[in-house]
């Protein structure tokens, strides 16, 4: 027996209604309060710098923040790193050692940033969503990536342990590539390249997502396939929030605004600039066919309530008449003359089978069976 | 016995149809006459008076509106804050005494008004809306705040007593934060960035309503939802509204038009500008989402149709030949030979049991039971 | 009974098509060639002037349009108002007498006219619409206005007598507000403000509709409302029509372009634009809450479609097995054990009850009743 | 009986398809070769010539292209049109004379161009699309129309003979109007001019089916209204298509990159433009409310499915209930008490009554009858 | 009889989809890594040169790459063409010679690249895609070509062997038209120019599938309709996507920012930006003549809905009143006087009559037979 509540199956809520939802801690608190925004988080925060020139590389953790303090001005590329930024106090003392304006502080501890690049004199500020994709659950977690760009440093903010920079490091160490030939604005491009780089992941997940719903829809049209629509959709917008403003932000990186970024990594931006667009394109590309899958759907849907109502209906214009044939002389009125006659009953034979036959020609006309 | 009206609850008219009512009272009026627009109101105005510098703070209440002249030239920041522009004969002597155009008053009393930025020699005014959200009946009640910034003093109007300034108003009295060493701009900042703050408690409010809907059309996708999902839209569109042209507004402060905004409120100006696009892209997330509910909601109301159909035609189809055959037999002929047969009754019997066999079987075949 | 042709009541032809019609007459003429297009009229056109300055008042009809002449030149403003543009010839004279250009004329006597305002040296020329809404009949009738505005005169072109600009007239007479002490740009935009003050008319009429329909649709959604919500939007797309490109009008005019509009004047034209703008922003959002109220529409009659449904299917699945069940001991088979035996009546009672249990328990737990 | 099988009559293929066709012909070719790309034709090319200044005019038709050279340089304004463009040796004859660029050659033979406007120094090379409405089949029929302006030349170039442009030919002879004592460049703006004034009776045309659809709307709204609301679409398509870029066109012209349209015609383009805005604002309002005619059309469909739907439910609900009590009594059970009272035949009489009672007074209660 | 599942054949996964996946192997390697992208390739690459000037035409096949190197800054026009890249050595070499940047490279080995144009001082880089239509499959196959444009030599990467160049070879041997005069920037432009031309041929496919489907629709709108709809979008789409950033693409060229590309050249490049504008152009048009088939097609599936049930309704109202008349006098009452009267059974045929006649009109009234 069919289950004919018409429940939808699969269909969570969205993921970006959670995080919003402490943003009102800060209602009523003067600018520049450091509040962190998101999820709640126990762990330490941990802080690592990479500090290298052509030469030499030194990685170091930091316990003591005032230790940082002599990497602002040192000439080699230092590479601050900090996993978490739920400690606001730690993130105010950084801020405080490197001149960083409360506004931008505040910025960086609140998770639900929309990405932006701020070029001021002192530094340039990037935040932006980097995107992991988690292929046994299908989920796509972000996180919040902060870039503050000085002459000769770059400090990196995220909201958790574990990245997708470790194949820069290796290049680092190993002096492969142009890194350790380069400044800190090309530390800041490698970084901001492998994010995008992690977009087309998702990017090519929801394309066999996609294609999966599409050879679904060609084997069976279930109503689960409308709550995996939906989710594949949100997880569009999702994606397509969290890139679109990078062409922005990338834009004015590559502009030549701010300082600490060279004309000769410029080419390079532009190049991740490029695959933004990509990125981007894409999304709509899937957007429209998605929307495609819907009306394929809905018509499946009708299509299907018309195959019911063919059924029912050719059952019951055969059987009705037949039905009603037999019940005229199932009547017991003494004087039926029909009843006592000898081909009465093989008369009503005729009319049944003429009945049905002329039914099973109109609906084969019609194209119904 | 279901209710089968297709009539539909919880729908009420829209809110802001009701305020736009009186605008047709000003047809026919020379420019710069004062009407008040909006709902009428029976209260006394109250106008309080919020003066401070870096050394002290001085609070009043005013009752003669002449009193407020002193204010025009001191060297301190002065907070004039009027509640209620329904007394449009008190605005206008508070306009002359500060040298307001009649076309400003005319606004401010126009409760009606779009968000909008002048700026104008002698002062900037500014006019927008402040949400409130009342959780317990899920209304967003808004009000017009207008602000008319001059170099040292600051004029706001409200429509009624009651906002969300106080947190401003303590830390002004606790020389807390940066208001007690800036100037009357900053104070204009901070009383917009505590507005903004309050969409966002709109925003959230419309996400959890939003996360509210997906779950109930989970477990149980009935007609009421389709006029909460309205509401839902239509809230969202009023909130837009409401925010949209606050980017405008907050740019154009923020730009250095105005020779009343200082060069270090700017920032403070632009991070407020960033809160508004992310309200404003958000709304858009939010809209995206509710018109793929409203996609899932009409499908499962296509849905339950089918099932209703499967239900009825599984029936039928078994039944209606059944009937047939026993009505058959029901005849009355004189000459029904199968009548008398010794197998005639186990027979028929048989095909009964056959006949259920094969639509049954028909049924399993085509994934209806 | 229910009158089941689908026909649907109370939607009339668009009026614009019918205004667009004769357009076609021009086909094949040379430029400058002055042809009434629009509503056919027959009544006399009347030309009256209104001539002031500080101190004084003078008010005449004009019948020899050579008196004319005289106020082009002269110091004080002088207002000659035109009702009727379809007598081509008197038009054509009163152009020769300004010196205005026959491009401009056949403009004026066009009543088609998309609004739009044009800078020449010699004079400015604004057409636009104004709209009259007529409670009794819902209807909202627009007429043509076009202005040429010189250094001291305002002609003004009217379709037919009657409009709403008395109450300009009486502050001219009575010397009140600034009318008397400012120039003809001031009753230009006079002019103009009155008639955008008549589209809020048209707007509140909407808001007051939308209303009407959204209690309609709660109470009882019936298919006129769909004719009423079709009528609604023509009306919103025709009154977005007028207003959308008044936007340019007022902008250009208060932009500086014009001689003739002095810098005093234009705080007061940015004042008629911020109402444009008003205008067309509620415009927006009241076509999505009608589109929104169009989706609970078809929401209503497929959820009435399937109560419909409902009641059939409950009606049909407990009688058609138990028919089933009667014909079935209605067959007249001599060897029907059943018929015969002592509980066989109330056998056959019981399965009836059971039938009808199981039945409406199936009912119970899909929620149909 | 009704004719169920869904197909659609009146819906054929659209126009646009069949002439685009072609174009591939010339895949592969070095570019300036001239091949005719649009409906093969086989008439003989004509081209006539109107030579005129303000004292006389010569007309004459040209069979030696030769004598042609004389006109380039004559003082005298020299009108050249070419009925037929699939003679393309011709055509290149004629551009060799007055050194015409091969890429604009290329695209006068291919009638599938987009509209533009190419200015060099040389010559003004403007291509576009005229329509002619033939009121009995309801065809638009478009042709393609090229113009060369140089300082005392225009070419024209058009598809076949016939064109409606005699007006102006009758204007030159009668030294009517301002023809006579212009330029090429007035000759150019009155073709033009001719063109635009034929776009409106499409748009005309159009507006009557509009008008007459929603007659039929309101009438009876059948099936064959579907084809032809997808019809007028597509012929709405279609004109937007041709008069869009016909914008950009007459911008060009008018904005003074041409060194042959002098400042005094430049008024007139404007006048041309402002039509072709007009024409575009009607298509998008008509668009908009065709959209809204859709709407209708498909819910009087699913209307017509609830009405048949409640005749269906009326007449099951009430007969199936007492076709089982009579089905009951006709059971053949030899003990069945009911059969043999004196009261059960009217007992029976009276259930069926009720029942009936019941089901009207329920349908009433629910508004179905 | 009718295969009732709602499975829908023929639509098959997209093609984009695949191509994307492989993107992700680049995720980690440092900027500048020439990784191919794209489907796996097993071909040896091949190089061809064309080399030469308005004397000679000398071609050969390069298998060592230092060869190259003389081509560099000979005074000959060399087109050197690379057949494959998914050798990406090869690739590296050839771009040492030319002193190509690695981003470009990468960019080349790439075959999911957008097109865009790069404007450097040492060369000019192009990338777009051509597209070959598959006539016999119906598929459109995509191919990335790469042109590198330096003053004297032209470098083009293709994804695998054969081209839709011949006819260029052909002309540069014959010395036809003007390659042979002219630069390699004239061979750049035939290159793109052929390559437009191609996709006309994809529209002109698109524009015949359109037509076939409008007339399908006509005949029979069947089920498989829909999928072949919804493959026309996604093909339209795809196309779409490709000709769209070419725009951009030509428009740079044309613009006068390379040094490469020749003031004589530009407007050859202005006629293939007028053709892209062109396909694009078209492209939209089919869309909203797509979009509208769909209404359509929906359309007739609940037309469809509609006359099944319209049938059964028939069918049903006529016979359940017959029916229950019939039973009705087969109960089996003692005392049912109607059975013994002599017009009893006369009177029965003539209530059946009857109730047929009422229903008949009533069917006849509504239009429904």
């Amino acid at each position: 027996m069919p289950e004919p509540t018409g429940r939808l199956k699969g269909l969570k809520p969205s993921r970006r209604s959670a995080k919003d939802r402490r943003r009102s801690k800060k209602v009523g608190l003067p600018p520049g309060t450091l509040v962190h925004i998101g999820t709640e988080r126990e762990e330490k925060v941990t802080v690592s710098v990479l500090d290298y020139d052509l030469n030499s590389v030194r990685e170091s953790q930091i316990k003591d923040m005032e230790e940082l303090r002599q990497f602002k001005e040192s000439p080699s590329v230092t590479w601050i790193n900090v996993n978490g930024v739920h400690d606001t106090k730690l993130v105010e003392i950084i801020g405080q050692i490197f001149e960083v304006h409360p506004l931008v502080l505040e910025d960086i501890v609140n998770t639900t940033q929309r990405p932006k690049a701020d070029v001021s004199r002192e530094y340039t500020f990037v935040v932006f969503k980097t995107l992991e994709y988690n292929a046994d659950t299908g989920e796509i977690i972000p996180e919040q990536l902060s870039l503050i760009l000085g002459a000769n440093f770059l400090l990196t903010f995220q909201e958790r342990p574990g990245d997708p920079f470790d194949p820069i490091r290796e290049r680092i160490r190993s002096a492969a590539g142009l890194l350790r030939k380069s400044g800190a604005d090309f530390l800041a491009y490698s970084i901001i390249d492998a994010s995008v780089d992690h977009y087309f992941i998702v990017l090519e997940s929801l394309a066999e997502r996609i294609e999966l719903l599409e050879e679904k829809l060609v084997a069976d049209p279930k109503r689960e396939l409308l709550a995996q629509i939906h989710r594949l959709k949100v997880d569009m917008i999702f994606l397509r929030r969290s890139v679109w403003p990078m062409r922005e932000v990338i834009s004015r990186l590559s502009s030549g605004d701010s300082a600490f970024v060279k004309e000769s990594t410029r080419p390079y931006l532009r190049d991740v600039y490029d695959h933004t667009v990509h990125v981007v394109d894409s999304i709509e590309t899937y957007r429209d066919i998605v929307s495609g899958m819907l009306d394929i759907y809905l018509s499946s849907a009708s299509n299907r309530l018309n195959e019911i109502m063919k059924v029912l209906t050719i059952i019951a214009t055969i059987f009705i008449p037949l039905t009603f044939v037999s019940g005229w002389y199932g009547m017991n009125f003494k004087d039926m003359p029909e009843l006592t006659w000898k081909w009465g009953y093989p008369m009503v034979i005729a009319i049944a089978l003429s009945i049905t036959t002329i039914m099973l020609v109109f609906f084969k006309r019609n194209k119904w069976i």
